[in-house]
């Protein structure tokens, strides 16, 4: 079961409620990414005392480790891993063209080696969209093929065919009534591409739509040109999701173009490196300076990290690779893109988000 | 302010209360082991919601990283580290002979190069007890040479004899009027070294006494046999502490003959390598037959692991290598050791701490 309501509009930029299963998520929203059944660092606890209802994991990991028969032992992903949101799972195509090493792609799927052990296994729209069902997902991804950046137009365009193939192979594949299957939309950064992507996508009707094909190399203007192009084009009524993006400027020039939902490691994958997010921009905890500033990250950030540890204390537990730093660094990191969200979504329902984005980067200057 | 009380005894084993400032420590306990000022992997909130109020931190890794100047800005180890129980730091000692490269040993102290940066560093008992007086430190312990294994007769003496030196010193040193300091008993294997140690620590006096030197390499026999010549003979009016043991079974052997105090990085060591602690023994999680295994690691344990997750789920989390099994892992084997020194402290408040023993062993055939 899915249903999108839109609640309030400012200017592009949307605010809504997406109900999925029993999980009422709101929108724009973000969703933090567990590759392995784990948001690294955290446990699901936590992501939910955060505010997350909705993470996102990827297909193409778990079917190579622990598999899909372990999962359907536990009844699915979100009893495996013990989450009680929704769950959004990616198709595995975007892994099997960045990852494997492949062996041969044809209309019918993919062959490719595991990076994990090396043996052949095989992907196509069907075992995906099986794969996905299985696994007990709110959102199922069509199986696409990524179009790698940059594209020659002809390319892009023989490889957006291919996804449109696929994208109508997924959707026959689906053998739950209540599964929720989103396309995704190919083209790379040419326009009409991006236009023929979309009126195929809508003539075969999804759930909801994604942008894919973005956050692989493009520009920043290349991308919000895109945006530009497609996004107010994108059924109104229907979710609006940006795949793979991205840091809290792309996130907001995203929204301001009508996007309704994100995912990205940035927040988890940059706490682990010392990256942490803050009004002000990224603050570097490696830095040197900060070896005995005993102010927290953000002082008027609400986190545990913030509310409890020195910003030398964090240097330290970095400096001496303790799990621990991994852990706090994280959890800065996720609240505060919760809480960008947040407030994101409160701009655009008191028709305020043209301030909040001019604030947002008056902040940074 | 240190005072101990004991309440219980059941043959030569002994319960009681150690309060330290304003922490009241039931023994005999366990003390998890900080490093670098942080648990591995915990928060200081989880190590205490198991039931910890002491742990032990190492004063070689924090005079070297941060830096005693880092600490004092925080006003001492408790707020940097944000842990409201008691600490107990070591002297240093015992890291300085095993893990740094040393250039000198005089009766004075010590030079060795540090093995983060090679910089040539000075440790003696006045510099040991001034450390962990900047630390703020709960227990301090003396500055003492660990005497290796094996040793000769005639090398464990002399040794002896610098420590016992270095205890006086250590005494000497102290400035504050609160601080608490055990002595630690040297001599290797060497009952009569052990006996001349003990009566010449006695003689300076001491809040409590360390026996040191054991689980350097020495037989469980030879172990026992050291704790059967000198534990009854240590002061029975203040705690006993066997520094650097163990595991469940050290601990037990050692409650036997009348030990109150253990610290020791086995549970959350052996955490991170997957050997989880239940009563029938270590289970180790790598085994391929846990695979599927929906059980949990241990189904009567009350552990947050134990209450949410799969033996399969934790398999593939350290398949994976990811910091959430390292976590639920530690998390696991922290609330083992202290429910198994609740569980010692109750048997030997009843009297029944022979029963306890026996249905211990019996568990594990």
């Amino acid at each position: 079961m899915i249903n999108f309501k839109l609640l309030s509009t400012s200017l592009k930029a949307r605010s809504g409620t997406l109900t999925l299963n029993n999980h009422v998520i709101e929108t724009p929203c973000f969703m933090p990414v567990g590759t392995a059944a784990t948001i690294k660092a955290m446990t699901t606890n936590e992501v939910m005392d955060f505010g997350y209802n909705i993470i996102l994991v990827n297909t193409f990991h778990l079917m190579l480790r622990p598999g899909v028969e372990t999962i359907v032992n536990h009844n699915g992903l979100h009893n495996f891993m013990k989450w009680n949101g929704a769950i959004i799972t990616d198709s595995g195509g975007y892994q099997v063209f960045s990852l494997a090493k492949l062996r041969k792609i044809t209309n019918e799927g993919v062959y490719f080696n595991s990076p994990i052990d090396g043996k052949k296994v095989f992907l196509d729209p069907k075992k995906s969209i099986w794969l996905q069902e299985q696994f007990g997902s709110d959102i199922i991804m069509s199986f696409d093929e990524c179009t790698p950046y940059p594209a020659d137009k002809k390319t892009a365009e023989s490889s957006l065919d291919l996804s449109l193939l696929w994208g109508k192979q997924s959707k026959l594949s689906i053998t739950k009534e209540n599964s929720n299957l989103f396309g995704i939309i190919q083209g790379s950064i040419y326009d009409d591409l991006r236009d023929k992507s979309l009126s195929g996508l809508m003539e075969i009707d999804f759930d909801g739509y994604a942008i894919g094909g973005l956050s692989v190399g493009e520009t920043t203007d290349e991308r919000n040109k895109v945006l530009d192009n497609i996004a107010h084009k994108m059924p109104k009524e229907k979710p609006r999701y940006l795949m793979g993006v991205g840091t809290p400027e792309d996130i907001i020039e995203a929204v301001i173009r009508g996007i309704d939902m994100f995912d990205c490691v940035i927040p988890t994958r940059n706490a682990r490196t010392g990256f942490l997010y803050t009004k002000h921009g990224i603050l570097r905890i490696r830095n040197a300076r900060y070896k005995d500033d005993m102010m927290p990250i953000d002082k008027d950030c609400g986190c545990y990290t913030c509310r409890n540890y020195s910003r030398s204390y964090l240097k330290h537990l970095d400096n001496c690779k303790e799990i621990l730093g991994l852990r706090l660094n994280t959890i800065h990191n996720l609240y505060y893109y919760h809480e960008l969200m947040s407030n994101i979504r409160d701009a655009i329902r008191i028709n305020e988000f043209d301030n909040f984005v001019k604030e947002f980067y008056d902040l940074r200057k």
